[in-house]
């Protein structure tokens, strides 16, 4: 093969703009007309219906119910919560009209204006909210756990596929509970389910931990969160879940009556992922030939390319193909058959770019030379592409799982290697700043990656952080909570140990 | 039991009040606040999921892949069909304002006026078509069979849940192809799967025919339908399939290279099913007791009742419930493990009441007596609520995929049945007006049913009829397209027959 990368730049000339051509190169999504809002493509969508899939059995195993409310939230209903209406009135679609009207020029006007302007939800907890408000009357009625998978929009200024678009598809889940300890709980577990989630099946290593006040969801009393690190060393907030107090449940005024009696105010929790996390696989696993998805959510695990010649061998080499394809596609995998591809295009060395592209999983090559030795010539993604190895087709057929299981093992290890490569412990503020500061100017994102710092608590040293550096507190991990040190600001004691990061 | 049904007021005393009760009582959805958009609940939402899995994976089978497309269109885009923006144009939501901003008595009014204002997807040809303007290129890159499962906004003036209701979940299916013959095979294609989809899984007959040129989709050459009569003997529209020939080719300016190098247009089709086949279902099975849900897509098959007494036997009654349900679970029904409920709840005759209301296909009581014979009291939910069975539970177990086929085609038949007694071919005048006149001015809504008449093609004609009986065709059925009569309006020559009836 000529050519040496299959994007380009490469993530060291451009990280930015690889990951424009990475997505592009994939065919996952791209650019509508349409302000800020992205078209998800077919390969890129069956990526997102197998995260779907998969996060939906976990929320089901724990009582969780898939329902679904309104698009449009009334004005009014935002201003019931204060913080809330703060961190999304500000960047919303606002439907203020219910038709068009044909001007004198011919052009179309709106009219029939609506008594009360409605936004498009940013997110569901005021709508749900008011759903529940109205379900529950008493503590029999406790706990419910909802969730919906739905679009949302959010009027973002600067867009970038998948990582911030206007609309984008997500899962949220709203929960009330008699409680504080148990809305906690369900907190954490869902946090869990994240972190099992990210690491398990998209091969993403995630720091589990809390956002701090500055960073928390506008009308949450904790937010939760996981944290991954991205191959340009910036971090990515993978997935939230938040402690709600009884915040909404006032603003809602969803009230129960309790055991005993009495009426109380509900606990509830609101948590959620997005198609973010596919960008997070891409800039997690992709290298210089583009996107490699793990194993476990691609569309499809392997691609079967038969090497046609125009000759009397091709019809066996098709027929061989399609036997080898019918016996993978009887193997179980990740609680589905294995889903095979068969490329039978005779487009030259163009073919075998186009899955390495794609970022599936394995490329498999065969010939008539492979048919004689019974074998086949397979690639790894997560292998250099001229790595191919010719194997028994009994053997790679029989053994396709545990090549599978391997593939995705090795996608967690390297990205977990990387990450702790380029996580360290700073204590000193020369080094701090030092780590955080490009090496050249041609390279204004080159950086160290996470740091581990003490904190003292004090938001204003946060602020000098973030002023001075564009670095911002990831998170307080979980288990970072009681670490004792100095402030990477102020040099005051600190009681706790956090990530400090440049962030998407 | 004291009542003698499950909802009031009945289906002949007050059909639409009937429907909302049952969709009550069913808990499967209710109104939100929002103007004309539905909360789809748990039991709802549920049984959308099982309908959206079967076909999705129909149309997969057909080569159909998922994608997913903005929410929004631009006004200008919308212009570029003139029949579909007139359409559409006057019942859309039109966002106009990118932000909500504090006025000084604190109130929040729109602010950050849009260049151009968008519409909320009513549907997507126009937005979709803007896409495959840039993916096609070439004859190879054809067909393009795409789906996309969303949500839209038709701004309904008078809704009614799940029928007509301004926000509703759906899958709109839009295809590109080289030439008239594959469209219009691909739109019939399609049409199958609709008719198959709803008799076999939805257990409701339908009639497939075509649209006049009244009620086609706005923009299509031909609309394809499929047409069931619902319990008050009208007719639902349950899903339709238009080929759209070359009109949004040319408005999206989606050309390709031909084979032998001419550019030449594509021809496309689009396609949809919605929520509203949720009220299909309920108004072609639900009876004086409520809903009935149809076994294979029941969000539960059956639900298990242990009678609980207070004392020593609750235990054994409790755990041998559980034994039954593990036993169920283990077995497959329509491609998926049989779901089972057990509610223990100690309430009375209300807890098998609000799985009647449910539609739940079977109920199980399970008491201390039923133990000692080794059996269980089971109750069909599609015969009268009085007739209950007492069954070996081995054999209840073992039985259990034959139960649910039986139940599922009982109610196809009985559903077949009415409709086909409610069918009749009138070739008379008088007698036409007389089947569609109410017998008496209490009950404004009782008619004949169906009328198979003959139909000269000559809109006046149609709307006519319309005009006076509020009659309109519903279709022309596709084996009823040579039947030779007269006009049931001018008596002229007729060279089709076409169904009328009132409609939803």
């Amino acid at each position: 093969m000529g050519k040496k990368n299959g994007i380009s730049p490469t993530r060291e000339e451009n990280y930015p703009q690889w990951y424009q051509e990475a997505v592009k190169a994939s065919d996952m999504a791209e650019k509508s007309p349409v302000r800020g809002c992205m078209v998800i493509k077919p390969w890129g969508y069956a990526l997102w219906e197998n995260m779907v899939k998969i996060l939906d059995d976990m929320f089901k195993e724990c009582g969780v119910k898939n329902a679904y409310f309104p698009l449009f939230i009334p004005v009014s209903f935002l201003e019931k919560e204060a913080k809330h209406v703060e961190g999304f009135a500000t960047e919303c679609a606002v439907v203020t009209h219910h038709r068009l009207e044909k001007k004198e020029d011919g052009s179309l006007t709106p009219a029939g204006k609506l008594q009360e302007p409605l936004i498009v939800r940013p997110t569901s907890e005021i709508i749900i909210g008011e759903s529940f408000s109205r379900w529950i009357k008493s503590y029999r009625d406790l706990p419910v756990l909802i969730n919906q998978w739905a679009n949302v929009v959010r009027w973002e200024m600067r867009t970038r596929i998948f990582l911030r678009t206007a609309e984008f598809l997500w899962q949220e889940g709203h929960t009330a509970h008699s409680s504080k300890k148990e809305a906690l709980e369900m907190t954490f577990k869902i946090l869990d389910i994240y972190q099992k989630f990210a690491s398990e099946y998209l091969a993403m290593p995630v720091i589990k931990g809390r956002k701090t006040e500055a960073e928390k969801f506008p009308g949450a009393q904790e937010t939760l969160c996981i944290e991954a690190m991205m191959s340009d060393k910036k971090a990515l907030q993978a997935g939230t879940s938040h402690f709600l107090g009884q915040n909404f449940a006032k603003a809602s005024d969803i009230k129960y009556q309790a055991i005993n009696g009495g009426e109380e105010f509900v606990w509830t929790t609101s948590w959620g992922v997005s198609t973010r996390l596919i960008g997070g696989v891409i800039m997690t696993h992709g290298d210089d030939d583009g996107v490699i998805i793990p194993p476990k959510v691609a569309p499809s695990q392997l691609v079967l390319m038969p090497i046609l010649k125009n000759n009397a061998d091709d019809n066996r080499v098709l027929e061989y193909t399609d036997n080898v394809a019918a016996a993978l596609r009887k193997k179980d995998y990740c609680g589905r058959k294995i889903a095979v591809e068969t490329d039978k295009r005779d487009i030259g060395g163009a073919r075998g770019w186009e899955w390495i592209k794609k970022g599936i999983p394995l490329r498999v090559e065969i010939g008539p030379r492979d048919i004689e030795k019974n074998s086949v010539f397979a690639a790894r993604r997560d292998k250099k592409h001229s790595e191919k190895e010719t194997i028994n087709t009994e053997r790679f057929v029989n053994n396709i799982t545990d090549t599978l299981d391997n593939i995705q093992k090795n996608m967690f290890q390297k990205a977990a290697d990387f990450r702790n490569r380029n996580t360290t412990i700073i204590e000193d503020k020369k080094d701090f700043y030092q780590y955080f500061t490009p090496k050249n100017k041609k390279e204004p994102e080159i950086h160290g990656g996470f740091a581990l710092s003490g904190w003292c608590g004090n938001p204003e040293c946060e602020k000098a952080v973030k002023d001075n550096l564009k670095v911002t507190i990831r998170c307080i991990p979980l288990d970072g909570e009681n670490k004792k040190g100095k402030c990477i600001h102020c040099g005051n004691p600190a009681d706790k140990q956090v990530v400090f990061a440049k962030a998407y």
